[in-house]
């Protein structure tokens, strides 16, 4: 990497992961709208194909027009290829196939479990941490070796447990998660100022959030905009909307109807613990035991979606052949700004201009009240080649409890992982809110569970 | 009160509640017993009747030939004439009417919640706890008006919130919480000597165990006899009897039947977490949501019995009419040790001999990774006018983790109890593990408990 | 305060204090300078012909052709006319006159206590911060009750417990303390990059540092440049320089001889702890007790210069015929900026552009180890009309050890002005690293220094 | 190690050190004064003709009519000779002879710094701690080795830092450090009650304390006899022997005469903090750095007195003369009870009946606010098998950080001492409240000393 005043050059950035397409597109149209960068991205996964369309499409994007800063995409068939001599790292991987996800999600449904995503906490997202910590274990030493001084973006789920497995494996490591959910509840405010105030056009960084808490169970206890506090309005707003559910006037698109929501369950638990919860409401009822996921009646009240793993199966066939259309030149390429702040983060640690978001990373203070080394979401301050957390303060005792008892148990989940440890994950697993079974169910289920995901879960002994 | 060498004489007690008689009667045929003790007890019940029974029952108990203290009983009419210069004040309320307690236990049946015994945590430990805080208000303040200096004994339950709520109010009061509940663990522990290896004859106080957690869901994470560490023993123990559960060979007595288990749930808590969970099953099961408490059959297959508040209403009749025939002569009054240490307690505090037993304090240490000022349950020295908690180390972070959840939970419960305040009641409520049901279905059932209830909850508005 | 767009209308700023003149006009002549801000300055000072002064200083400043905001000087006589509708208060005092400095610094010397500056530590700071606090109990009364939502900037000394004492009087108050210190640190850091690599040119705001500690014993853990490290630098540079200490070449200034130093304390500290001391040498030493101010040669030896107070008074004179000369016309009035932060700090809380800099305030997290809601000095995100510290780690345990007992007494001297408390007072005293004297000895100096300041020690009682 | 009933036998002692002789003749009274115990005592000392003395007059003590257990003392020549085997082992040894320890003491003096004893903190302390922890890493690997299960009891000076030593080195060691200073105190206050009160005849163990703190910096924040609290005489005491000093008549002694003090530091400790300081003077003052130890003549105003090392010198010849005609029969054997409590405390630990006593252990929360693992002293309950330390609770603020920088300064000694780190060494050496003087001359100081030493510090570089 060569710095030139304001102009870097020959960066290089390995991809792991990203053959499920959607990500992969969004980071290369935002590294082809930014004139300050160029360089290599190797791309790795264990998808090779996956790898390779991508390499095609990358180069092809790059050569638009429009494109602004220089890229070169290269497929690679190592891990160590795709890291040496890397400055960046980014993670996006699926651990596992969807048949494994179908698992996750759905056999808890047996025992009256229902899981909106699947993929953070419940059963699911613990099954799936098994999954991902050997892997996850695997890159922490591979970028050990390889490349100790790169920055390591993380988007895979479950984000905190990838990042907190990076950090117990290789210390030193300089990896952060990454996750737009806060974003979109900072959109939601400028709606809601919209509805409520009539200001229009907010952007979604206009509005100043202190946030606290772990990924997808994120909370915001002061919202600003131009230096207004936003709490009360938000109480007229949550009010207000309370039955019905707030949805905004848009263009209805198929890729929303399983994301979207009415923010009921945002609104419910503003109303009774009186700090924003700021994550989709899909992902917060995660975390929340029965009380949003009783039933499919239940959640068909307060206006959000199940995402079936057939949908995405389905999904997963579409972006293949858009893929292959790309590939084809039979659809054309396009550079659109993903809203994604991969690559405004990646200039900042860059030194191109200091930025304050959130980010998911280890406790060293940020988060009055949790455990030290626990992977907790605030804001922090990224500037040149350093990420600074801010002091985030400390949740309302009843909301930090909520929140706490999942801490624990990713601690759990996460000795369990590396030790392959049946006794040590059924304590995570039972203790889960979701897992509100009698014991000896909740037994029979892991176990069908951890059957169902054998292949990912090397050296454990599953009777 | 004076003190002549080892004997102490013109000692006061003041007795509040009892009416409910078993607990009367121990404590004065231990008094009885108890050569170096003699002095006078007041019996304030809001149930003057019962007091008034009680005296003359106490009264005749002291002139049994075998009793050893000189004691007289005195009914009073008010609670300042009980405090009035007492040194001791013991109180063993029933917070409202068994109706009251027929609707905590019973009502959340209805959504599938079922509760062993309704008194400490859960949706009817929580609502006993709304009507127990004003009350102990008003305890409190009287003892800071009449009795400052008094050591005041609590066996009301819940314990913690009635302890804590004395402290919260009158924070220089001398007050500590008993429970027996550890006993019976201890007494579990001698039956498993006898039966592994053999040993027979030993007392519950000679296994010394180390005590850490709240009342009801205590633990024990070091348990010696003569000096041998008794994990492993119990691990080969719970083991053993697994399946079938312990039952110790003896006379069947009516009064049991619902009290007893077969350890089944202590068993299975080992094996999952590797110390002793040190209390009834009933109890235990309480603080574990849905795991050994799904259904009645779930209940069965664990081996311990839901406690009706039918059985307590017609035990209370059976109660009443012994005490008519204890009163009338019809029954002759018999000496008997309680088993409880009530006496033994007085004594250690009165100089006449050190005891290490484990009660129900605030939080200066003790509990490790506890919050300060809560309310736990560990062993403390009980010396002359002083009690100096142990430290008691640190539970296992799952554990931990479990327990903590319950403490974040009473304190919330004790603020909206002092403060009327239905929202925060319901932060605690929902966040009770075992209300395990959509957020709806868990308003609805508060309030409808919070109204049958309304009588003993002077000052909330409850629509 | 009318905001349009970036720029900012009828701004009112109240200035408590400045009679001492070199801080007022450096912040109206930074004023001056924002072309982005216009509004009035209300001057209150108890000196209230030194406000007049300031006012006609001020007033003419404003009206040279380079001048570019507009601003409007007004010398008020109460702190009430000052404060009201203030959107900013910036307080810069001196608690008593020269008098008591003097002998807050020359006292002590008659038992061979040393004192550099004497106005943080050591008996002088000590005595200095008992004048200063009712004055300041006093100043948050008046914010709290005219302006209670306006930014208020401390520069008085001890700047912790000024700071400290608004916070502790009027919780909800938005203060912060700043000091300079911090940026001769990195001005050290951008000389020590050209004299080693023959990079020039560095302005001190491209140094990155995390800053550590407390006002005047703040320490930096991590600096870096264009994201490179600077620590390994910072040890060959310490090495280098130890003997000779290093100086700049630089037009010798009168006003430099007595704030100089060749930083040997600096790199010592460094030596001895292997984290940089962040703070002129001369307040560093008076932290160190007798480290490096064990005699007068000792002093000269470690190359800085005690502050004797007679300077200050005749320095005294010259600003104020200077500011006759100014008020007359007789010397030209120039804009030049201060190189201080304060207005930065204004437009940044203003909504004007974030910025990350080292502030004062209480404890919520940003010092790991420290006691919360002490007054500690750590990088800090300031933004529209919100303060947020950096989570800024932990000291090494040594360094921690020496910070902390510091912050011990800084909490006592705190306790002992608010309740004009001579014991409390003596515990702080004696406990001073400086303070190494008999006992004895200790409290006849106490009591000397307090006797010399009485006049500004309301209610105590001394003897 | 068999036990029957409540006699205990073959019971097996290592006894490390004694060849100074006072110590061990005590424990070989103490023993044959105890009906209940019989076995044998291995003796081993680096000096193996004092250790073959001992022997000798062990088992003659144990020949004399009024003893009661039968003993066996052998004298053995390797160290795992000695702790094979062995049910306890007691430790009481001297690091170095009295020319190192001349070198501790007398060095400083040369700069100004007296020290009244200097084996526990101060730079002679530190030094001391300097030769003792290779010894005790090589004691706690063989008693690893050897005798993991044994009880170990440490009386050698500085007993944190010896202690803490074997912790470190062997975390299961179950080991604890005890000191009589605490018991002098419980006499002054026994005294007090017969001079204020005229009562008469208390034993010490009747004077209930609370002792928080580190060895020899010990505190008592309550004290009770027969239930009453001793605090308010105790200032009634030392407001009326502050000036005279308090000196209970009796014998002249010249043992006495190095050790004794009127107690005025404890008084002026007292009055000025609030709550009872806990050790003998001389000890007290050297942990408040020259407070009272500013010159010799501030020493006899203050009633102390400094402990040369020419006294010890003739005093160990004295007791080896002593010693030579116990062997040789010139010299009567008596026994008599030595005070001390360390057979009380093999009895508790055997089982022969709890005890409640002051004892040096790592911190696992028995003292709120100090470091986990920091040796700190307290009271404990020892009972069979098991030491269970009180939570003790808190120091007022100023007293804990006078303690917590001796803590800080004991934790770096440890880490210096164990990877023979003279930068280390000198963080200690340096924050040490007594070397308070020019950061030179400290390091020169601790080289002299050092190199005085150097026989003992093995893998040391001292240039």
């Amino acid at each position: 990497m060569i710095k030139n005043g304001n102009r870097i050059e020959e960066l290089q950035i390995a991809y792991i992961g990203g053959g499920s397409r959607g990500w992969a597109w969004g980071l290369m149209s935002d590294l082809a709208l930014s004139p300050e960068l160029s360089g290599t991205v190797k791309l790795y996964d264990i998808d090779k194909e996956a790898a390779r369309r991508n390499e095609i499409i990358g180069n092809r994007l790059t050569l638009l027009p429009e494109s602004q800063g220089e890229w070169r995409y290269e497929a690679v068939d190592t891990l160590e290829e795709a890291l040496r001599g890397a400055d960046f790292v980014i993670i996006s991987i699926v651990p596992g196939t969807f048949d494994e996800m179908a698992s996750d999600v759905h056999t808890p449904e047996k025992y009256g479990i229902y899981q909106s995503v699947g993929d953070t906490v419940g059963p699911g997202g613990m099954i799936r941490a098994l999954r991902v910590i050997p892997i996850y274990v695997q890159i922490a030493e591979a970028i050990k070796s390889f490349c100790p001084e790169a920055w390591v973006i993380n988007y895979t789920n479950p984000m905190t447990l990838c990042t907190r497995t990076l950090y117990e494996v290789f210390p030193e490591v300089k990896a952060f998660g990454c996750c737009h959910e806060v974003f979109e509840v900072q959109k939601l405010l400028a709606d809601m100022l919209a509805d409520l105030k009539g200001i229009t056009g907010i952007r979604r960084d206009e509005i100043k959030t202190n946030v606290l808490g772990i990924n997808h169970f994120t909370w915001i206890d002061r919202a600003e905009y131009d230096g207004k506090d936003l709490l009360p309005l938000y109480k007229e707003f949550a009010q207000k909307y309370y039955k019905e559910g707030f949805t905004k006037q848009k263009k209805e698109h198929w890729m929303n109807q399983y994301f979207d929501s009415a923010h009921r369950v945002k609104f419910d638990l503003f109303l009774r613990y009186g700090i924003i919860a700021a994550a989709g409401d899909r992902h917060l009822a995660e975390f929340c035991g029965k009380a949003y996921l009783g039933s499919p009646e239940d959640i068909a009240y307060w206006k959000f979606n199940l995402t079936p793993i057939s949908w995405r199966k389905e999904n997963r066939i579409r972006l293949m052949e858009q893929s292959e259309r790309m590939v084809n030149g039979d659809e054309p390429l396009k550079l659109k700004g993903s809203g994604e702040e991969g690559v405004l983060q990646i200039k900042a640690l860059l030194g191109l201009g200091d930025l304050v978001t959130n980010v998911n990373i280890p406790n060293i203070g940020q988060m009055s009240g949790f455990p030290l080394d626990s992977v907790v979401e605030t804001n922090a301050v990224l500037s040149q080649n350093r990420i600074t957390p801010v002091a985030a303060g400390r949740l309302p005792a009843e909301v930090e409890s909520l929140v706490l008892r999942h801490v624990a148990n990713q601690e759990t989940t996460l000795q369990a992982g590396l030790h392959q440890d049946t006794n040590l994950a059924f304590r995570a697993f039972s203790a889960d809110p979701l897992v509100s079974i009698g014991v000896r169910d909740a037994r029979d289920l892991m176990q069908e569970m951890l059957l169902n995901t054998k292949e990912y879960l090397p050296g454990w002994e599953l009777g």
